[in-house]
Formats: structure tokens, C-alpha cells, sequence
């Protein structure tokens, strides 16, 4: 009997453990039960509105949904580092732009050298090695680089809520994909460990990639032409190119998340969509129809002329950060 | 402790159903031995060679080695076909190449339009419509379109040993992907129904995308422009933008292969290639250093100087055809 039980419960526990409430940092508000009745409607067996489990498929942009964006995409701090980091061995960029305000930590030279000055920075940190040497970059620097502000490891100002509904979707059958317009291969080194999404589930902006044999050792390497821009109009490419079946349900904060959305929820059967509102300047940042970074505006209209779930993080999230109690 | 027995096997079935011999349609020789010495290497807990579930990636070419690819590719079958039930609205094909040749089934003719008459033939199969529309199109295609010498729906004339890989490695914690130079969006209709392969888990060569609204409707619309060409170098391309890590085993038939297993093969640790060799022109076909379909030279070649595990259909294969008994 004893045996019997021993197996039983290696065998079920699993089952078990989704069996607990499900988001404990959300508070009880409008938002969480729309989350929690949408999952009902789509995974109870038998309703009209079951959905099977290979069609569960849940998108989330990254920057300002699964963590945190201000004062600037957490990408571009990982620029500046490498280009410092970078610097002795191009004694040219003392002098030529944006590298020598990025050097000098100048950051209205850098905001004076444009996108054309964020594009050649771009390409100076993300092309011209191959895909293994970027990746062991991004996990130096994303081990041990602090953010300007928290003072905290940039995996550490990822929000809590979010990540307990990535978990509880992983519980109830459905895949998570992150959909950014951050660069695909920035993000893969770390998303499993911090999300618990795999490299495979990421989509990004990415940019193209080269085949060849080095003194017979096949290498990829980054090159300095762009791929794919996953952002407004590119998400739902880029959801069509790696995923190849419109999402259930979709999670954004930004403009740049609204294209996605619409897909996600122009859908047949139920869909949800839903936007993280940045509303709280004390434990996080309050931004929205005027932020340079993660503006929201268009799909705030939108949110509310179509009824999609607006989350104010101030109301609607109990703890934000995994480290706050 | 009848409802402890019950509870018991409902928990425990899919480990029981794992138990039973592998590969069946297999025969007791080298190549059905070194695909299981490999799998029970990498997934024996506490072996050295052990390799966790997440890192279990398994990449498949598809035509000629899923499916057969003669006397053409599938798809191009699916072009001419389709060329014909648009014929219709397009009168000017009656006297232009290389559409009029396949109107009138001329294959001198439509080989002699090359490759730029394939690429126009492509163009207008392949793109100016919806994704929506052009998977109904596949979908209405591979349910009743007949290979021209078997008679068979082209479905019917995939490998059952390699169906059964693909559900032993399932068993064992592998993700399979397809990783072809046919459509990514032809094969995705029905790769999950056939091969138990979702959409996400499909690379293929790919055309650009183009979201819009539509009356307020988003659409994404397949451009003529070529984003992936998924062969040969593009493979491995494929794999990193797909997937983004290394395959632990790879599985081929061409030299459109050899650059997929270079890359699986170079990675550390231990790794597994093969190539199906194309031997039995009875019960399938016989090809390899001439053919214009599914060429094998170089792949054989370096095949045998580095150990890959080469099956020949004749010898290794019990059925080849699932309907095969």
C-alpha cells in the first residue's frame, strides 16, 4: 500500500501543484479575474468555448511587460557597455560618433547622433562575431551589469505578476512566446532561466546570418544588415514566421505592442488581449501618451474602444518586483 | 485499492506505453542500432553523456527524407496544379512561359523555362493572397491531389520508420523540428496531422509577409520577395533564427542537407547525423550522385569520412509506405 501511494504521488504531483491559486501578487481586482475567467473559458473540457492544448499559444512583448524599460530599453545599456568595453581596440572611436559621447557618457551627443547614430552603434555591438561569441556577451553583461537607477541585476527588475502568469499559462496547457522588438539573440542566453521560456519560443528583431566554415569549423555570423524590425506591424510577421498560428491571447504596454494585439484578437473564438499600464511612479515608472520609451497612446484608445484588459500596476499588482515583499 | 490501481495506470500510462521496442519497421542492422545507442546515451539519468530534456532538439529534412521527392519536389505538383485552377482568371498564361508549358503538362517546356520560369511560376502561386487563403489552398490541395505514379495522396507516402524516429524521440524528451527547403508555409497546413509536428516547429524556405488592414480586417499578405531560401547554408540559418541552438541530431538526405549535419555534428559533446540513402528502386526509388532531385554526392562523401550513420532504404527499411504491410 505504502508502494502504491509513493508511485501515486510521483506521478500526480504535478497535477497537484497547479491545483494552488493562481496569481497570489495580483491584487483582486478586474484585470486578474478577467485573465483567470478568460484561461477558465478556453481550458474547461467540454464548454462550448474549449480550446485544445496545441492552440494555446500566449505572446508577450518583452520591454515594459515582462520587465522594465525606462529610462531606456535595457538593450541600449548593453550597447554603451560594449562599445566601452570594445573601445582599445578602436582607437578611432574617441572621436567619431556616437561612439565617442557613448565613451564620454554624453547623453545629449548621443541623443544628437539620431537613429543613424543607434543604427551604426547597433551594428558595431551586434554584428561581425560570430553567434556563440554574442551570446557569451550578453550572458557577461547580463550577470553582472547593474541598472543606472535600482542599483539591481537587469533579471532582477523583472515583474512578478508577469511571471506568475507565464507560469500559470505553462500550467494549463499553454505555450509562452516572447514577440519583442528587442534583438532576438539578446534575449535567447537568458529567457529560460528567467522566464522559463526556451530560445526556441523567442521572437525578435534580428538581423542576417552567414553560414561558413572556419579552418573547418562551421561558425554563423552576425552580420550588419537587418532582418526582421519585430515591432508594430512586424509582430504579427514575425508571430506568422516562427509561430505559424494566430496567439489566444496577447500581453503588451506600448503602441509598439498594438499591431499584435489586433491580430491576436481579431482571432475567431475568444481572445484576449491585454496592455500593462505604467502607473506607478513610486515602485515603477508612470509613463504613457507622451514617454519616448514604451509610449502608449494609439492602443490605450484602442484598448478601451475594443474592451481589451488594461492593467494599472499601481492598483492591479500587489508586489511588482520578485524582491519586493 | 481498486481506485488506487485505477488512479495508478491513468498516471502512469504514458511511461508504460515508452517501454515498448522501438522502431519497429526497422531492421536489426547498424543504422536502427546506432539510432538507439545515441538516444539511450543522451537520456540515461546520471550517465555522463546524459543531456537535459530542454537541449533534446532533433531537426528533420523533410522531402526525401520524411516524404518521397520523386519524380518531383511535392510542392512543385501543388505549383502545377494550382497554376491550372487559376488559369481562369488569368487568360495571358494561355501564351506566356513558363505557364502555357504547364498548362499543357509540356515538361520539355517548362524545363526549359529554368529556374527564372519556376521563380515566376512560384511568384504567382506563392504570393498576393492571405496566409489565411493560401493554407486553405494547401489544405484543399494535399486532401485530394494524387501522385501521378503510385496514384497515393502525396501524405501516404511518407516513411513509416522514419514516423516511427519521429514518435520515439517524442517519447524520450526530444522537440522535432522539420528543417526543409520546401514552403514553410506549404508544409504547416498539415505537418501536425501527419507527422505530429505543430506549425511552430516547421523551417522552411519562406517569402516576406505584409500586415494590413483590410476594412478595418488585419491580413497578413505573402509578397513575391524571398526572406528565407531554407537549403543548403540556409539551413543551418534556418536552425539559428528558428530555434536558436544546436540540433543534438540531424537527419538528411542531399547534399541541400550537408550544411544541417556539419552544424549538428560540430557541436560539443556527443551528436548524431544521418542521411537516407535512396536504394530501393522497387519499392521506392534508386538515387544519389546524378539525380536532379534530391542529389546525395557530397553528403555521402563526407558522410563516410566522419562516421554519420548512412541507412539504405533496402536493406534497413522493413515497410517503406505506411499502407506497406
Amino acid at each position: 500500500m505504502k508502494t502504491f501511494l509513493a508511485l501515486l504521488i510521483w506521478c500526480c504531483t504535478a497535477n497537484l501543484i497547479q491545483a494552488q491559486a493562481p496569481l497570489p501578487s495580483w491584487n483582486d481586482t478586474a484585470a486578474k479575474k478577467a485573465i483567470v475567467a478568460f484561461v477558465e473559458k478556453v481550458t474547461t473540457e467540454g464548454a462550448p468555448t474549449f480550446v485544445p492544448v496545441p492552440e494555446r499559444i500566449a505572446v508577450f512583448d518583452n520591454d515594459g511587460t515582462l520587465w522594465a524599460e525606462q529610462p531606456l530599453y535595457f538593450q541600449a545599456f548593453f550597447v554603451f557597455d560594449r562599445i566601452k568595453a570594445l573601445a582599445p581596440e578602436h582607437p578611432e572611436w574617441q572621436t567619431k560618433e556616437p561612439f565617442a559621447s557613448i565613451l564620454k557618457g554624453d547623453h545629449k551627443g548621443i541623443a544628437a547622433a539620431g537613429e543613424k547614430g543607434m543604427a551604426a552603434a547597433l551594428a558595431a555591438t551586434h554584428s561581425g562575431m560570430t553567434t556563440e561569441e554574442f551570446s557569451k556577451a550578453v550572458t557577461d553583461w547580463i550577470t553582472t551589469a547593474k541598472h543606472p537607477k535600482t542599483g539591481k541585476l537587469y533579471t532582477e527588475m523583472v515583474y512578478q505578476p508577469m511571471l506568475e502568469v507565464l507560469a500559470y499559462l505553462k500550467s494549463k496547457g499553454f505555450k509562452t512566446f516572447i514577440v519583442s522588438g528587442g534583438g532576438i539573440e539578446f534575449m535567447r542566453p537568458w529567457t529560460e532561466r528567467v522566464y522559463g521560456i526556451p530560445p526556441e519560443q523567442v521572437v525578435g528583431s534580428s538581423g542576417k546570418l552567414k553560414y561558413e566554415l572556419r579552418d573547418g569549423i562551421p561558425v554563423l555570423v552576425k552580420l550588419p544588415e537587418i532582418e526582421l524590425v519585430d515591432d508594430k506591424e512586424g509582430k504579427p510577421v514575425g508571430i506568422q514566421s516562427h509561430i505559424g498560428r494566430r496567439p489566444l491571447m496577447a500581453f503588451g504596454n506600448s503602441d509598439g505592442d498594438l499591431q499584435m494585439l489586433q491580430w491576436t484578437a481579431a482571432g475567431p473564438g475568444n481572445r484576449f488581449a491585454l496592455l500593462v499600464h505604467h502607473t506607478d511612479a513610486e515602485r515603477e515608472y508612470a509613463y504613457d501618451r507622451t514617454s519616448h520609451i514604451g509610449k502608449l497612446d494609439k492602443a490605450l484608445d484602442e484598448a478601451a474602444a475594443k474592451g481589451w484588459t488594461v492593467v494599472s500596476m499601481k492598483d492591479d499588482w500587489a508586489p511588482i518586483f520578485p524582491t519586493q515583499k
